[in-house]
């Protein structure tokens, strides 16, 4: 696994051949599988629960599963995922009453835990728990909608939340999803990500391989 | 299509090949795609949403797909799931604030509507909406579970439920979802039911076809 | 006031003139203030508080308001309501955890009681609290939206409604609301209604006077 | 324990000496302890929990307790009861999205089950579980505030569910509770009710026997 | 339209003659319709909605209408004001999921969006969407009670607010609310505001001319 | 009443004879009747209510009782718990809609009012309320479950709140609750707490008088 983590959304790949998709872009060269749980409570939409999840991991996957959870409230399908199979979950800090509890309780289950932060939540979430995080997701669109760009305006959050992951001392993962494609990546890790998110960026197209290979040249230009 | 219509639920399916697994099933002589949609609010799970069906419609099936929403509030799934290619729509009244309108909501956008009635819900639900309904549900489990067995009480309420229908005299589906195999199958058709979810009594198995034949030789025996 | 009621709704009326089309509305022949209240919860949209009602009241609207509650939960609506002035105050009985608690409350403070029933809305929730009702109101139409017709299957409803009204020996008002003009409203009444919703019916038609006059003409035939 | 049983309500007991309260009521006759649990959302008021209960149990309370669950949602609550000690779980079928479910955790945790019905509740609830209910609790005043009087409607209420419970040949206990005291509870027996709470009626007594005994008596002259 | 913007709350006016209050509050001088929306969910009470918004346009209003959204949640009111004919529309930040797709939408809608904030509510809500609010509105009183007086910590917040809008260097209007009059205007301005809400400080006067003449020669003073 | 305040929760007490605990505890040296308060919403457990601390005082408790509101909302509970008679209230603020609004209720019914932060809430929610605050409680574990240890980032907390507190000049009690114990209650005084919530690090011992000895020993060092 390289410095810079790539992760495929599956909710860009076809759901009627997910297992084939889901090894397609491993073989391409991905190195996380990235997982959008929506609950329309949350988020207007609901998408792939646990059982999708289970079902990758009986299919074979070993890569990383990264669970992006957009539901409220957390707790109890923290607990399905960790059954599931996922690595990483993540959730927002506004959809759990106690954050702390959400995020010891995703490591009691063997996985790692993030903070998701939407385009206007403030960084201050992560103040009192720096010591319980293994990753900070900044969302760079608002989340359960398809076909929006990049907000300019997460180019500095990148930097301030990359600052404070330094000034800590700990290894925590900067995730970023939304409108991430080989134009702009550079710039981003430039910012201080250091994990991706790629939907339709990298399903849409038609050589995965070609396009994951596109975005580590620019991440390499990146770190130079 | 025949007069009895064998629906397996894709719920049981594996989700990693679903494309797969539903043209296998079809094949193998089932006559409609049972799509279980849970939100983790109206039931404590979380399974598949619009974007699983439209992926299904885009592989290429064309077999009715029958979408049963274990969801609330149900109007906005209802959208999104017109336009994700569902034939018919089932919810839950206590699920809907405003059940003629919902059943409306299906019937505008080109859809079978339909009432779901959990074991404990009564029948009286349908008193007023007898003209608006193109199938009715009952489970025979509680929803949002897995391995239950049929509840017996169900056979009463089947025939309670075929008596107001044939009273009405219109042309209305009587379902039944839970603990349906092989072995009841006849009971359950002798009390009224004409359309039948099966999951785990159907993929569960290593010969689908062998199952749905055995399924339609004690349904043949049923209405002798 | 004769024996059959209209009640203008004044959603249909100029709300920036709310006092002069009260007045005129009442002098053209209207015997009540249908008053709808939407709280943006129950059905999706939001109307008028009880700051109006105070403010018809303060202006000197004399004539019986009729509040028909479109809100969930009720009891804090209740209240305000009662001291703005309403003269009927009706709820949704889905919208109460405590149906009998509601009614007492709005007799506590000196107003006529009543529940609304959707059209799906089963009859039974009377059952229990027929000595607590002073009024029962059918809807005709879905609350919370415009432009609907009369949903025919309401007639037998009304039937139903009248017949138990009459078996109780109380005397409860049988309200209709939803698609009410003057070319139906007979048949409503023949049906059982004695007080009458008109909205656009009413307020879209350039003389209020002769088309209340053309509706207590039509009454008139029902009732021979 | 004899045909007809006595519960007192707790919640008129003495909170800063419960285990002697229980202690007496119980030396008075009483047969069962009846524990109210309110939790703000489903009544307007909060009252005692589990621990409560788990600590009559350690203090060395025998007899059954008669957990009467006006909460929101129960499922939860209900496995906490089971764990503290509780006897009976009733719950009110508005408050659970899955009664069938609820009603079977409770005797899956070794308790008897049962539903609650407030004033202007339906008796249809019960139609489709008769055989997992072991108790039919009719409330005769609204849950969640003092000071109420009986409310005489109950007494038909009563009769039409003594007659529902016969007719099904189940052995069902039909408990009453609001407004009991020896003045009413002969007539309420008459009319069906077998199990009495019984709150300030009997702590609000100089001698809780003498009121328990007199309340006997007149039971007494209702059976013959 | 002068640099600053007096803006009377029409929750204050006249209901019943609605059209004539704005029109003579806006020929007394006032630039700007102050119109208070709740839907007794966010806040205890349930005031007016898009009906009697786009009433006032259909009356002829012209003027700028500032419509502050105490509701929960935001997004469809945010719709139905944008056809209603709003110009400002403004939500509470915790009242919303998606702050920054919130401002989007009434932005896209071809409206001005803020953010209110409560007495208590910190300003951080504003650091990730400064480019997308064309107004911040800060409460000098709990919203959704009458007859309260001016909070006088808001000073501080309001110099802090205007201090951030200046590092911006973005057009924002710094608008207050909540026991505004001419006694203390003069002050509020002198901290940043240069948009205030009045409500019986206008209404309750004889001469709204007069009040509002006696304001700017507050605030003229306030500039020098 | 020493500088330092002992507040045992009665949460650890025996509530088969909660009236002689109290009585023992407070002779055994203790300040303050810590009252939690869960509600099943805001928290997974429910415990106790208003009925029970007005039972203690009714007993003859005269002792400050400092109640911890669990809850969500908050509001109604903040009206029966000065009616109870209790001396401190404190609520969440992320369980207020109105958090200003809300330590003014629990003001103005004579009582201390506070805020509680989980582990993970930032103290900014004091920032535009600290002349409302009597007391401000950092919570040293999540609330709501038992057998936590105190989570050490706790004391850096301690310290910045301290540090505010001073800063502001205001007479604000700094609380702790949550794994104190005679072994760490020496630390976290250094760290800046002045009242100290211990449970069953009191009521789990013999000897309350000497636990509650020990502690004030600690104490008495912490301040040289």
């Amino acid at each position: 696994m390289s410095d810079f983590l790539i992760a495929p959304s599956i909710l860009s790949a076809d759901f009627a051949r997910l297992g084939t998709e889901v090894d397609n872009v491993l073989e391409a060269g991905a190195d996380v599988v990235h997982f959008d749980v929506m609950d329309n409570h949350y988020v207007p939409n609901l998408t792939i629960g646990p059982g999708v999840c289970a079902a990758l991991r009986k299919y074979g996957i070993t890569a990383p599963i990264d669970v992006h959870l957009m539901v409220q409230p957390v707790d109890d399908l923290i607990r399905m995922f960790i059954d599931a199979g996922a690595s990483y979950i993540t959730f927002h800090p506004e959809a759990s009453g106690h954050i702390d509890r959400s995020l010891q309780l995703i490591r009691d289950g063997g996985c790692k835990a993030g903070l998701v932060f939407n385009p206007a939540t403030g960084l201050h979430y992560m103040d009192h728990v720096m010591d319980k995080l293994d990753m900070i997701l900044l969302m760079s669109v608002n989340p359960g909608f398809g076909g929006q760009s990049f907000i300019p305006g997460t180019l500095d959050k990148l930097r301030e939340a990359r600052k404070r992951i330094n000034a800590s001392g700990k290894d925590i993962r900067l995730e970023i999803d939304g409108g991430v494609k080989v134009e702009n990546i550079r710039e981003i890790a430039a910012a201080g990500a250091d994990m991706f998110v790629a939907g339709s960026a990298i399903f849409n197209t038609e050589d995965y391989a070609r396009t994951i290979q596109s975005m580590r040249e620019e991440l390499a230009r990146a770190t130079t």
